[in-house]
C-alpha cells in the first residue's frame, strides 16, 4: 500500500502449542489481584443490562470472579428496570427485524439517570460483601463518582468505546490523570486498541486498562459503524507489551491488561492469558447463563445511544439455561466449550505446563497459515 | 509465481486504530471543497438510474453531499423514465431469474439519447439550486457536453468502468487533456484502479479523480466478466500517493480522490476516507433510501451494456425505506451501520482524535492477518 | 515448516489492473495459432463427453475454437452413445445421491473401446473441415494413435490427470519423446502443474502444453481424493516462465501453453491468459450451451474411473440454455459472465490497453491480502 | 505483535505438486513396519469407541492396517459395551441436542474400568492373530499395563490429548522414560504438537509418536475448549524434523511419526505422509464402515470426560455403509475420496513418481496463497 499498516490477528488465528512437562490441573491456580482485591478467577462481566443486574453481579462475587455494574443503564434510570427489560426481551423475541427493539433501547434509555436510585442499587451489591465495580462512562464519571464512593464502591470503571488519557474539546468531562489521583477507589480505564493510547492510560494511574471494547461477530458491530476494528490477539500483546514499558518507565508499577473482545469459550479465555490478558471480560457466553436478566438475549451498552446504535440484540440459545456456576465452573455437558469456561482455562494451563496465570503469558503461540 | 504481482487490500481487511487523543464529534467537521463548490459531507451519489432521478439529486444537494446525475441513462432517452423503472422494478420483483431484467434493461437503453430531453432534465435539477454534475461516458462527451453546458451544469463527470487520459483506436472519442483545457466547468473524471492511471490522469487538469468502479459483491461484475478487479484500500492509497506525486510536479495542484466501491456503511465510508480519499462515492446504501427510485432495488449503469452487461439488479431491502436524510445523518435504530452514515464517520473522526478530513487521512491503519 | 513450501495462488486470488491507453475493443484480436492452425479465439473444449460430442466439436470448430474429443470416452465404446449418456442424465437428473450415477458411468466405460467405431466417429468431424483434435490417454496412445491418424486428425491430444516426459513400470506406454519424433501430426500433451514438468514436457516435441488438469470446484475432485492440487495463477505463471526457458535452449521453438481448470467466466479467461496462457481449455461454462450432450450436466473424464472416480456430476443449470455461440461470443444477458466469453477477454484486453493475446501476456497483476 | 508466533498450516493449506517421472501403481508399496510388525497400509484406527470393537479391530487387522483400541473405553467398563453404544446411537438419532448424549456418554463412563473384562476383550482380539495394540491413558498406564501385557498385546499406546515425557504433580502417573524402558513390548506415545515435545517424547524410547490430538471439525473440539490447536501440516513436519534430530543423535534409532488428524480422503492421507509422516491415525472416515460400532456416529474418546468434554457426536452419513474394505481399498463411487483411501494414496505417489513411503515425504509441496 502506499500506505503502511500493521498485520493484527484475531484470537481465533491463533493456536496455544504446549511445549512443555505437562502439569496436573490440580496443581495450576487461576486467581489474581487488582489492588487490594483478589479473585479466584480471571474473569469480569461486561457492564451491560443483558448481564449484570444487581443480583448477578452478587453471584458473579461469590463465585469469585468480579461483575461491572453499568451505572448508566436501565437500573439507573428505572426503579422497575426488570420489567423493562423484560418488555425488550418479549419484543425481541417476537420481532424479526432489529430495528424494532434498538428504537425500544433507545427510548428506554431517554429516561434520566436517577442519582439516588442508582446509589440504592450499588449499596444493595455492596451489602452482599462482593467486591462492587461500578462503570460509567468518561462524560458523566465527573457527576456520578461521588453517588458511587458514597455507595461505597471498591472499584470504579472509566469506560467507553474508545477512550484516551485526555479529550479534546467544550464537552471534555475529566481530565483522567487528575481524577484518578484524587480518587481513594482504584480505576479501571478503557477500552484502548492499540500500544500507544494503553501506554498513555496507564500513566494516568489507573490500576487496570481494559483492551478491546467487547468486540462480538453479531452484536457489538462497531467495526461496521464506526471502521473502528480490533484484533484480539494483537491488540492484548501490544497492551501487555505497554505494562511491560511502563513497569520499567515506573520501576515497578503493574497496570492490569483485561482484555474485552471475542471470548466465547473456554479456549478462547485462554488464548486472551496467553496473549498476555491478566483477566478477560466475557459478555456472550455470561449471557447464557440462568442468571443473566437478558433471558437468553445479548446486547452491549452501546445499542442504546440515541442516533448511532452500534450494537445488536443477538439471541443465546442453549435450550435450558445453566447456572452461572456451571458457565465458569462446570461441570460441562457441552462439548464446544461454552460451559465450564474457568476449567477449560485450567485445563490448559495444566496441559501447557504452567501453574500460574503470569506465567501462562508466556506459552507458545501459532499463527494460522 | 514467475510473474510478480502486489498484494492488495479491501476494505473490510483494513482497521482504523485510534491513537490519539479522543476529541468530542461536535468539533469535527465533515466538509469537502471541489474547486468552487462547498460540500458538508463527503458524500457523492453513483451516476445510475437506480439511485439519481432528478429529484433525488435535488434532495442529494439540499443534504450537503453531490449526486452525479447519468446524462446516458433512461431520463435522457424516455420521457417516461420513472414508468419504465417502475416497469423494470415489477419485473426484478417477480422474477427469480437476472436474465429477463437485464434484457428488458437492454431494451429499454436501446432508445437513443435526446439530447432535448436530456437539457430539459438537466435544467430541473439546475433550477433548484443545488451544485449540478452530469456524468457522460467517454465515448459520447464530445456530443453531449455541450448540450450540458447549456444546461448549466457546474460540474462534469466523464467516467467509464476505466479510462485513460488517452485512448487508443478509431473510436477514439476525446482527447482528454485538451478537451478539459477547453471547457469552463471542472471536470471529474474516472475510473482508474492504479498510481499510474491516476497520475496520468490528473496530469489531464481533471479536478477530481475517481479511483475504483463502482465494486459491489452481488451487483457490479466487473471482476466476473473482465478479470478486472480493484481492492479499495490499496487503490485510494495509490490513488493519494499519485495525488502527492502530482501536487509536487505542480508545485500544488491539488486533484480530489473520490473513492468508488465496497462502501456500504458508516465505517467503510470513515476507512475509505483514512485510506487518502478526500471524497466516497455510494451506490447501493443510498438506494435504500424512499427517495431512490430503484424502489428497493440497485443496479449500476453497466448491466445495461447491450452485449456484455456486467451488473445485477441487487435488492436493498429494510423493511420500510427510510429517508435520504436518515439514511444519510440518521438518527439510527439500525446496529449495522446502514443509517446517520455521515455520524458514523464524524464520531469515527472525533474518537480518532481528528477535526477535519483531510488529517483523517492519516490515522493509523492495520491490516487483518 | 520443517519443509519449505512455496505460496501458489489461484486464478480467484489475483485481479488485472490495467494501467496503460485504454484501446477500442474492435482493435483487439484474439487469434492464435499452433502450428499449422489458427483460430479465432483462445478456447479448446475439455474433452469430456459431457460435451464434446462429434457435432459439439464441428459447431466449436465453426466458430472460431477448437474442441478436444475424447477418444477413449463413451462414443469410442457405444454406438448409441447419446442414448447412454441420456440414460445417465436422466438418472443423474433423478437421484440426489452422486454415487448411483457414477456406478453408471463405471458401467458404462466398462465395454471397450472399439477401434472401427472411434474411427468412424473421429471421420465424422473431419469430414465437416474442422480443425479435428482428438484426446487419448498415455497409457492407450500407441495403441490408438494409427486408428486416428487414418481417420485423419489434425492434432493428437495425450492427456492424463498428470503426465511426466517419461514413465517408469511395467505397464510404461510411450515413450512420447521418440513417440512424437515419429508423428506426424504435432501432439498437445498435459497435463502438468509445475515448471519442471513444464519444461520437461516441452523437451519431448510437443507443440503444446497442457497446464492443470482441469480443476473445478464441485466436478473435479483430484485434490480432495489425491491431494494433488494445483493453483492456477502460479501454475500458468510456472509454465509460462518455463515455456521462455525452452525458448531460450532451443533458440527459438515456442511451444503453446494451454490452461485447463477454474475457467468460468470471461473474467477468469482473462486472467488465465494474463498469467501467461496462451489458449485456455473450458468444461464447465460450455456445457451451459444447448449443443453440450450432457443436456445442463457435467462431468469429467475421470469421473469414470472404476475403482478411484476423481469426478462428480455437477448440474450446470441457467434456465433456458443457451446457444455455443451465444456462450463464447454473445450478446449476453448475464451479470456474471457466463455468456460472451471471447467478448469478455476482447474488452478486458481493450480496458488494459492490449491488442493481441501475446502482449496481454504482460499485462498488470495484483494478488489479493 | 508484541510477541512471536509461528505461522503453521493445515493439510487443507497444501497440495502435493508432482515433479518427476510417473510411475505405474502397481509398482508402488505402501506398507510400513512399526518394531516387528510389518503393515501393509499405513493406516492405524483411532481408540474410541464410536470405531474400534474388538471386531472391528480383528477386520483392520486382516485387511493390513492396525487398530487402537480403548483400554478404557465402554467395551473396558461394561460386558454389553454393544447395547450401551446402541443406546447412545439411538438417543444422538432422535435428539437434536449435543448434551443429551454427553450426558449419557458421561454416565456411562462412569463405571469404573473391569480389568477381567478388558483382559477377556484384547485377549479376543489376540486370538484373532492380528497385530494388538491397545491404549492407555498416562493416568492410567501404570495399573492396566500389567493386564494388557497378560492378555497378549504387541504394542501399548499412552496416548492423551497432550502428553510430555515427564508429567509434574502429585497425580503424576508414570515417568515415560523408565516405564518404558521396563517393558518388553513396544510402546506408542502421544499426542505432541510440536518439534520440542516430539524429540523429548522420542527419547523415552517410545517406538512412535503420535502427531495431532485427532483433530477433526464438528467432532474433536479441544481447540474450543482448551485453545489448544494444531495445524497437522506443520505439525507433521516439525515432528519429522524432530525424527532427523534425534536419528542424528543416537546414531540411527528411528521413531516412527504418525499423524492424527484432520484426514478425511485418499487425498489428506497422501498430504499427511508427504508431511512427513510415516502412517497415519484415521477416524472419522472409518466411522462410516459397515463394520464401525458407531453405526453411522462418529465421537472421540474426550467426548466422554466427566466436566470438560473435548468431542461431539458426528453423524457421519453416506447413505448405505460401505464395507470397511471398501472404504480401505475399494472400489470406489464415491467421486470425494472417501472409498478407496489407500487406492488414493497409492496412486497420489505413483503420479508424483515414488514407489515407497519414505521416497514420498520428499514429494514437492505448496502452500496455498
Amino acid at each position: 500500500m502506499g500506505r503502511s499498516a500493521r498485520r493484527t490477528y484475531d484470537l481465533d488465528d491463533v493456536d496455544i502449542v504446549p511445549s512443555r512437562r505437562t502439569r496436573s490441573s490440580k496443581q495450576v491456580s487461576t486467581s489474581w489481584q487488582l489492588d487490594a482485591y483478589r479473585f479466584d478467577m480471571p474473569v469480569l462481566a461486561h457492564p451491560t443490562d443483558a448481564l449484570v443486574s444487581p443480583e448477578f453481579a452478587i453471584e458473579m462475587g461469590r463465585l469469585g470472579g468480579l461483575a461491572m455494574f453499568n451505572g448508566e443503564g436501565l437500573w439507573a434510570r428505572h426503579r422497575d428496570a426488570e420489567d423493562k427489560i423484560g418488555q425488550l426481551v418479549e419484543l425481541a423475541d417476537s420481532e424479526a427485524e432489529d430495528e424494532a427493539a434498538i428504537s425500544l433501547l433507545q427510548k428506554l434509555h431517554s429516561a434520566p439517570v436517577n442519582p439516588d436510585l442508582l446509589g440504592e442499587v450499588v449499596a444493595r451489591i455492596r451489602a452482599s460483601g462482593v467486591t462492587t465495580a461500578v462503570r460509567v462512562s468518561p462524560q458523566n464519571a465527573a457527576a456520578l463518582t461521588p453517588v458511587l464512593l458514597k455507595a461505597g464502591i471498591d472499584l470504579l470503571v472509566i469506560q467507553g468505546t474508545i477512550i484516551s488519557a485526555e479529550h479534546v474539546g467544550d464537552d471534555s468531562p475529566i481530565n483522567l490523570k487528575t481524577f484518578i489521583a484524587d480518587l481513594d477507589v482504584p480505576v479501571v480505564a478503557g477500552a484502548v486498541t492499540d500500544h500507544r493510547t494503553a501506554l498513555h492510560l496507564m500513566r494516568t494511574g489507573a490500576a487496570g486498562v481494559i483492551v478491546g471494547y467487547g468486540s462480538f461477530a453479531g452484536t457489538t458491530t462497531t467495526g461496521e459503524v464506526l471502521g473502528i476494528g480490533v484484533r484480539m490477539a494483537t491488540a492484548i500483546a501490544d497492551a501487555a507489551a505497554a505494562r511491560r514499558d511502563y513497569l520499567d518507565e515506573t520501576g515497578g508499577r503493574y497496570v492490569h491488561v483485561i482484555a474485552d473482545g471475542d471470548i466465547a469459550t473456554g479456549g478462547s479465555l485462554a488464548k486472551a492469558i496467553a496473549c498476555g490478558a491478566d483477566a478477560a471480560v466475557l459478555g456472550v457466553p455470561l449471557a447464557a447463563a440462568a442468571e443473566a436478566p437478558g433471558k437468553g438475549w445479548y446486547w452491549p451498552a452501546a445499542a442504546a445511544h440515541p442516533s448511532l446504535p452500534r450494537g445488536a440484540m443477538l439471541p443465546v440459545t442453549y435450550g435450558d439455561r445453566p447456572s452461572l456456576e456451571q458457565v465458569l465452573q462446570g461441570p460441562s455437558n457441552d462439548p464446544f466449550g461454552s460451559l465450564n469456561l474457568v476449567g477449560g482455562l485450567r485445563r490448559s494451563m495444566a496441559k501447557a505446563g504452567y501453574s500460574d496465570l503470569k506465567e501462562f503469558q508466556k506459552v507458545g503461540l501459532t499463527v494460522r497459515g
